[in-house]
């Protein structure tokens, strides 16, 4: 299914550090193009479908090591691929811009850092069963302690894979920083390190730049 | 980890259609190798370990048509994953004999039959997530038409695999015979139209033989 204009749209996933801003700039940004007369629609992972949210659910609830890092890439993989099907594959080919907070290189990146040997793992598994890579991927890179300073004061329960200490931070961040050298082509890095005004000006003129 | 003895046990598979007899002939088969001196673990799938069973609920709850046939084998992997870590591999490891009442073959065909280009997409998640086949896959072959009265007579509800017609009972007694020729090393295909004592000692004097 394409839209009336047989367009596809476009698709801009945000990736970055807890607290880091990107569900912050997910909105300015859907303001700013939805002001531009794009149609947005703005997903999430883990979850972003029904069948997504389930399966997130599954995941992150109980003890934290009742799935191995193998199974859990799977049940990952089965969400991304729900989610895909269901709500971004369709509002793409309705000519849509898709906006999603975290994608699968959230996946390469968590997963990498705690095993790097399942880089591999993940890579096929994403080319076997999600094949679409974003058409641009906005990392917001900052400082790991403004952004775990950010990530504390929210005090969410929910999300495990927070619970990690300044020196997993700052891996974190060179694992995104490493992913943005390796997929050059669609990634922008962005430094979140500034106020919510700025970063969101930045942001909007590399989705326009893009979108031309 | 390796028994005391340094040796692998063995891992046994049952496959045919709907009520073909595989869980009675699974306990009698259990009950022969016991009486032959060899620790026997009885499993199933889909499920088999508790991760696993979550997954199964997850997957066979709520509408039917919920989850695409592809969002279904990543999730049946993960679950097969889960059974392999938490109780497969660690049995075998122990030197134990492993029986289990429908294995990946059974994805094969299910999934092969309603979507035959899904073939390989089940084989190479196999491949890179399970690996192990089983070491012997009793095949217990029948007449669709007496297996589909078993079956019926017994009225499980939540088994919506079972929710088939005769000549789609038809074309899986015939795809598993096409499994059991795609991989004859290790199936042994039983004719199960007969009484439950006659299949019953045929199994075991192949499982003699194969564990011999
Ligand atoms: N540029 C900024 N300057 C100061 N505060 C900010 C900035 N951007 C976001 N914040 C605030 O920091 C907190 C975290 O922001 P936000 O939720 O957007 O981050 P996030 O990357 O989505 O975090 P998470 O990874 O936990 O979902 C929020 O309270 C938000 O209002
Ligand atoms: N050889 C046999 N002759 C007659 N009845 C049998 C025979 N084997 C099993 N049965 C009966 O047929 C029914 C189905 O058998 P069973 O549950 O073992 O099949 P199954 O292959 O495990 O079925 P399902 O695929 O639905 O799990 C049961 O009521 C069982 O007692
Ligand atoms: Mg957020
Ligand atoms: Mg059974």
């Amino acid at each position: 299914m394409t839209s009336a204009s047989g367009q596809q749209g476009s698709f801009i996933t945000f990736e970055g550090i807890d607290g880091s801003g990107k569900s912050t700039q997910v909105h300015r940004l859907a303001d700013h193009l939805r002001a531009r007369g794009h149609d947005v629609v703005i997903t999430r992972e883990p979850g972003g479908s029904p069948g997504a949210e389930e399966i997130r659910a599954l995941v992150l609830q109980g003890d934290p090591d009742r799935w191995s890092a193998e199974t859990e890439i799977l049940l990952f993989t089965a969400a991304r691929r729900d989610h895909m099907e269901r709500l971004i594959g369709p509002a793409l080919a309705a000519g849509k811009t898709v906006i999603c907070d975290r994608f699968a290189d959230s996946t390469r990146m968590y997963q990498g850092l705690s095993r790097g040997d399942l880089r591999a793992v993940v890579d096929q598994l994403h080319s076997l069963m999600i094949g679409r890579e974003p058409d641009l991927t906005v990392l917001i890179d900052m400082d790991p302690a403004t952004g775990l300073e950010r990530a504390l004061a929210r005090q969410t329960a929910d999300e495990r894979f927070e619970a990690f200490g300044a020196g997993l931070q700052q891996a974190m961040r060179a694992g995104f920083l490493a992913l943005a050298e390796e997929f050059r082509d669609r990634f922008r890095v962005v430094d979140g390190g500034r106020d919510i005004d700025t970063v969101a000006a930045d942001i909007a003129a590399i989705a326009d730049n893009a979108l031309a």
